[in-house]
């Protein structure tokens, strides 16, 4: 990937929703995204863990971009699906959310995405999903 | 369920990440569970459509309430996964969330969950999700 | 659909897999498959219940077919990914599987299977799945 | 493990359904489970590929195993749910599965199938599932 494509997707990734949510990109390759959440007060659920619902659009938008990574200019991504284990609670400072393709087909692409998070230096899976993704021509949406 | 169980879970339900993103309840009932989010930009995703995050996580949410509604106060719900479809970009002023638990088990509870928009007093169904639940005796949290 | 269309579906479906299986069809409608299968010792697994692959089975060659009423004779249906849920053990003589297509888009199609067994007249939903569906053109496969 | 256990889940895993589709233990170790099917055409699908139904109890099943080689003998496993995706169509004479516990709690085990075709010595991703378990004390099924 050129340089100048991945600083296009580091800012496009981080804009509506995600910019709310407050996520950052750490790493761009061709089929790998990775980004990563400061926890604040406003990310957790009634029991003080960090909601679901965070976890999973994390996992959802960096798979996404995962999967952005490997189409050209001409295509935009769509979710079609995706499916998420919950396997710990989320506590501590930090998650990092880590995408890579697992398969990339000529329209459907899928991604797979962990989350981690950290504590006092240590790294512990939270979750995992698969997400399905479609890569739609740009003239689709005009 | 009483009235008092009713408006516990009306509040109980949006506060962190729920609150943050404005979900609202609409109705509660044994099993049942509906809520709405009046959409604005820093709900968006790239390409001006609800972010697929947004629709998640109040899928999640509103299901996780429906099977709240089934337990006493001694359980609170925690969500073991859950798969979630996209069948059309979602636009509009107005999302609601109606979530009915499908499967009730001693432990596990399975809920699903409609995600409409509705754009000039049109419902049209975006996403569909299940949700698979946990039902976790409060004395596990302290 | 036309009864031509309707008895080709009833006869496409049963062959190879499914045939070895057992499935029988009960129903067909635009939109709809309904199929049948009577237990027997080899549909078990290690605890005598009906084996989640049988039924996993059942509900994505049933939710297929349920797309493929929907498509013109020029398609063909794959599955993308399925994920389903059982909430009880399945016993008893017999299990029939119904299935409805619940959005389809240009491409992308998704269909419900819910499986019902069946003991002493009484009805029991054992599980639910969300099947994805892509219609490839006949064409594609040759 | 010790072998005798390792022994018992060898032949534990091919009874009912299993044994009739024809699989074959290749490799237990703890977490682990891999598995094998030589193609016949039974278990084909309309276009001549392998079924997603085969695929999809080989990976269930291969995944409940490895869940159970975490527990003890007072345990047995049962399916909660199950995602599976479908990347590529699978021919050639032989598929592989080897399964691996990704997470393992108290009582909710999570694994993860690959299914792999094997085609003239080339092994190909055609499949990629996540199995939802729960260990059931084996007092429960009496």
């Amino acid at each position: 990937m050129d340089k100048e494509r991945i600083e296009f997707l580091k800012k496009d990734y981080i804009q509506g929703f995600p910019a709310y949510c407050g996520f950052e990109v750490d790493r761009v390759e061709y089929g790998i995204f990775e980004t990563r959440l400061n926890i604040r007060q406003e990310h957790t659920q009634q029991d003080g863990f960090v909601h679901a619902g965070v976890i999973a659009t994390m996992a959802d938008h960096t798979g996404g971009y995962a999967a952005y990574t490997t189409v050209s200019e001409n295509f935009r991504i769509l979710t079609i699906e995706f499916k998420i284990n919950y396997f710990k609670p989320a506590v501590g400072d930090v998650i990092v959310c880590r995408s890579e393709v697992i398969n990339k087909g000529k329209k459907i692409i899928a991604s797979e995405s962990q989350v981690f998070s950290i504590s006092q230096d240590q790294e512990k899976l939270v979750s995992k999903a698969m997400v399905t993704l479609m890569a739609v021509p740009v003239s689709a949406f005009t």
